[in-house]
C-alpha cells in the first residue's frame, strides 16, 4: 500500500486482555469484529495485542499502543471478581487515580436488588480518575473512555453494544473500500501479473489468499484502496489475470 | 498465580502476519490452535501480536517477542506472491542474510511439474541464512527455524501439519492442569468466596468467564496449576463456593 493512502488512515489497535484467550480455551471473536466495525467507521486496524491478566503487561502494551495509533481499544477484564484488574491497569497506564465513579454507582445501584450491590459488584464502578463512561445497555457495568482508550467488557455481546454507544465518539479518515475476487489457480501461476498489477495501480493494496478445501484449491484475491475508480480497474486486472490461467473468476465481497 | 509457578514455564508468543485479520476479513483461528497445542507440550502462550505485512512491523514485532519469550512462533505471508515478505523480514530481524536454500529447492523442484517451477514458486525457497527447515507435508513450501522462532504458513491445515513436523525440537516446561467448572451464578454474587480460594491456593490461577446465552447466564471458572493436588483442592472450593450460592456446578473439562 503507498504512503498516500497510509497517509488519510486513521489508526487503531485492539489490546485484548485475558488469560483464557492465551490458554486457547476461548477463541478470541472481539478482534475480528472490532475489525469489520472499525473498517465501516474509516478506522483502520493496525495492530492487535493479545496480554495475560497481569498488572504490568497490560500497562505496558496500553502504552506501547495508545503512543502509537490514534484510538486503542481494549477488552476484557471489567468484571467484579479478583482477575478484573484493567480498570486500575489503565489507571496506571495513565498515572492518574482511580475511585468509585459516582454515576457508576448510581447505574449499578439502581440495578441491583435491595442488598445486593456487594462490594465485589461495587469494584465494577471504580473508573481511573478523568475517564468519561461507556454505556453498557446489557449488563449495565460501564465501560469508559481516558485519552484515545476506548476500555470495553470482553463479553461478546456486551463488547457489541458498548461499540454503539462510542460511534459517536469515533472521528473516521478515509474509508478503505475493498473487493474480493477468487479463483481455481494456485498462488504460483499468477504471482508475476499481480505483481504487475500491484505496481500498476500503487494506491491499491492487493492481498492473495490461497486455501484448501475438500473440493480444491483456489486463492482469494482481496484488493483495497481509498480510491474507488482505481479500485474498479485493479480488481478488472485481477480478473482478467484469472481468465490468462484459464480459470473463471469467482465474484467476493 | 504465584512467581513459583511462573518461574517453571517455558514460555511464548505467537506473531500473526497478515492485513486479511487486521481487516477482519478472516477470523484468526491459529493463535487458538497452537496456544492448545502448546499447553499439550508444556509451553505457555504468554502473548499474541497480529501486524500488518509491512516489513518495519514485523521485524520490530519479532525482534519485540523473541528477545523476551522462549519460543516465537509466527503464521503468514511465506508464500510467493509480492505480499509475503515474511522470510525477508525474519532475515533482516536476525541480520543475516537470505537466499536460494539447497534442500528448499530441491523438494519444490521435486513438487512442480516441468516448467511450472516459476521465479515466483522459487521465491518459497528464499530461507534466511543458518535456517532449518520445517518440513510442510501438504503443499512442500517449507517453513523455517531460526534461533527460536519457528516461521510457518498461514493457512490452519499447512500450519498444523508445520507444527507436528516441529514437536521433537521443542523442549517444554511444567506442564499446567486445567479444570473447569461452571454454574448458574452471577460473578457479582460469587466474587469474594473466590477472592479467598485466590489466596488460599497461591499455586492455582482462578478464571472466572461470565457467559450470557439464550438459556440464561452463568460464569465458567477456570483453575490452572502445575500442582495437580492443589488444583484438585481448588476446584472443590470453588464447587462449594457455587453450591453456597444455591447452584449447582457443571463439570468442564
Amino acid at each position: 500500500m503507498s504512503e498516500t493512502v497510509k497517509a488519510a488512515f486513521v489508526t487503531a489497535a485492539v489490546l485484548v486482555i485475558g488469560d483464557e484467550i492465551l490458554s486457547g480455551r476461548t477463541q478470541d471473536t472481539n478482534s475480528s469484529y472490532i475489525a469489520k466495525w472499525l473498517g465501516e467507521v474509516g478506522v483502520q486496524l493496525r495492530e492487535i495485542r493479545v496480554v495475560p491478566d497481569i498488572q504490568d503487561e497490560i500497562v505496558a502494551a496500553l502504552n506501547a499502543l495508545r503512543a502509537r495509533y490514534d484510538y486503542v481499544f481494549t477488552t476484557g477484564g471489567i468484571g467484579p471478581t479478583h482477575d478484573d484488574i484493567t480498570a486500575d491497569a489503565v489507571a496506571t497506564a495513565f498515572g492518574v487515580g482511580i475511585d468509585y465513579h459516582p454515576q457508576a454507582m448510581e447505574i449499578l445501584g439502581a440495578h441491583y436488588a435491595p442488598g445486593e450491590f456487594t462490594a465485589a459488584r461495587k469494584r465494577m464502578a471504580r473508573i481511573p480518575d478523568g475517564a468519561d463512561l461507556i454505556e453498557n445497555p446489557i449488563s449495565k457495568a460501564p465501560g469508559f473512555k481516558i485519552g484515545n482508550v476506548f476500555v470495553m467488557a470482553g463479553i461478546p455481546v456486551v463488547m457489541h453494544a458498548m461499540l454503539e454507544s462510542i460511534r459517536h465518539r469515533l472521528v473516521g479518515g478515509a474509508r478503505v473500500l475493498s473487493k474480493a475476487v477468487g479463483g481455481a489457480v494456485a498462488e504460483g501461476q499468477v504471482a508475476e501479473a499481480l505483481g504487475a498489477l500491484h505496481v500498476e495501480f500503487p494506491d491499491v493494496s492487493f492481498g492473495s489468499y490461497p486455501y484448501y478445501r475438500d473440493n480444491g484449491y483456489g486463492v482469494n484475491f482481496v484488493m483495497r484502496s481509498t480510491d474507488a475508480k482505481q479500485l474498479g480497474e485493479a480488481v478488472d486486472g485481477v480478473r482478467q489475470m484469472i481468465r490468462d490461467v484459464g480459470a473463471e473468476p469467482v465474484e467476493g465481497n
